[in-house]
């Protein structure tokens, strides 16, 4: 067990510099994981994570001290003041345990026959966490990024897909047209202008690639261009727009009971 | 036009009351719409708001000016450096206007045939906006909140409404049970372990009542003991959870789905 105290110590700066930057992530392949949850559900997909990080307060709580005794006896644990510790945490989830781990590495290459969920500049933490916990649970377990995404490992993204992250093979930085023109299923994205409606037109019985744009301007024009199917979602009410992780959960879960009703003989 | 430069000042410091109290825009039916997104759609449904509150970069914008320019000569209208400003707003909208108004005020009495979207303790701001906005979006006016919800009137809340909390009746502090118990239509929640599936049973072709509970917790029991149906919604997929946004997109737009298909004939 390592103590640190000081704001100036180079580990907890170099732990401070994993919870806020983008950047520091990708350099060192790293990611914090807040709370027993996220760090269960990382370990029973990519083993042990490589370091622990206490608070003072966390490191009294009985699923804290129970899994530190089911820790080998080698594993490094830093433990910090609950000052030191807040830096580093998500403001309203005083969780008292974090854990350093690996970045999951995806597959070498992107399956061009495989369900896939693919974001064209989707910014927002919550929101793309909240579509890989949806596409996680849909079955859906290819996920590509377009380079303009917030980033699939920040702390906030990781909180709010609830360990969907470690069931799915996320690619970042990827090229949607190149990917949609050589994909070998169907793809389809949502547009409000779409002649097609969801319900009627839909997607086949195939692989899927459903595509889902930035939360202020949708998708680019070349990455649209390159679906095969575009559909618009019926919106009987006043207010003309969802959120786009709830559009994300709408489409994934209308491809789910197809898919249902396709195995239940048409009914 | 008034301007504001010390934090000691009165009418700031109730500003910054209304931007951090729940309590404070409850005592005083006062909210704060931040944007000009928010303030166009409160004024198309309920009026123009009382005041205008503008940082000084925001002051030179063109839509501001343009809305300015519309606005009767008597508005009040406050002007803030942008430091002052900044803590008034959510950190990353630098919209550089906001507006002080009035709650919108809900129907006297709950309408106990009338689609009604009902939350059980749901906490995140963040959630209950994207769940107004897939209410508004799929014909759901009414909205009925336990008291133990996320107050409807944040500042998080509004921005993550979008404008659809001006489409809504929102009764917060609603007693669910007594609701439920009195409803005349069908009410329905979602509930891992039922045996009923979201895609075979679901409701039916009436007035319906969508019931969804806390991210934690789910449903009270005394809350799922007084709904009609349970239903769950299948995941093939691997992980077996839903945010709760995300599930209420997918439970609402499928009612919106079968009414679809109701009026085209049993397609």
């Amino acid at each position: 067990m390592k103590r640190i105290i000081s704001r100036d110590n180079a580990h907890y700066r170099e732990l401070k510099r994993l919870h806020a930057s983008a950047r520091e992530r990708r350099r060192s392949g790293r990611l914090l994981l807040d709370g027993m949850h996220l760090i269960t559900a990382y370990q029973q997909r990519c083993g042990r994570p490589a370091e622990i990080v206490l608070s003072d307060s966390g490191a009294g709580r009985a699923e804290v001290v129970d899994y530190l005794a089911s820790c080998p006896s080698g594993m490094l644990i830093t433990q910090l003041p609950d000052a030191l510790w807040a830096e580093l945490a998500l403001v309203d989830t005083p969780s008292g345990i974090m854990a350093v781990a690996g970045w999951p590495q995806p597959a070498a290459v992107v399956d061009l026959a495989a369900d896939t969920v693919a974001l064209d500049g989707v910014q927002d933490p919550g929101n793309i966490g909240s579509i890989l916990r949806s596409a996680a649970a849909a079955g859906f377990r290819q996920i590509l990024l377009s380079a303009d995404c917030a980033q699939a490992w920040s702390p906030k993204t990781l909180r709010a897909g609830m360990g969907a992250h470690f069931q799915l093979d996320i690619h970042e930085g990827g090229d949607l047209p190149a990917f949609l023109a050589a994909y070998r299923g169907q793809s389809v994205a949502t547009a409000v202008n779409a002649t097609a409606d969801l319900y009627t037109a839909g997607p086949g019985a195939g692989a899927v690639t459903w595509v889902f744009g930035s939360e202020g301007q949708g998708l680019r024009a070349a990455v649209l261009a390159a679906t095969h199917l575009q559909v618009r979602i019926p919106m009987p009410g006043a207010c003309e727009s969802l959120n786009v992780a709830a559009a994300a959960a709408i489409c994934l879960f209308e491809t789910v009971r197809r898919r249902q009703r396709a195995v239940d003989g048409g009914r």
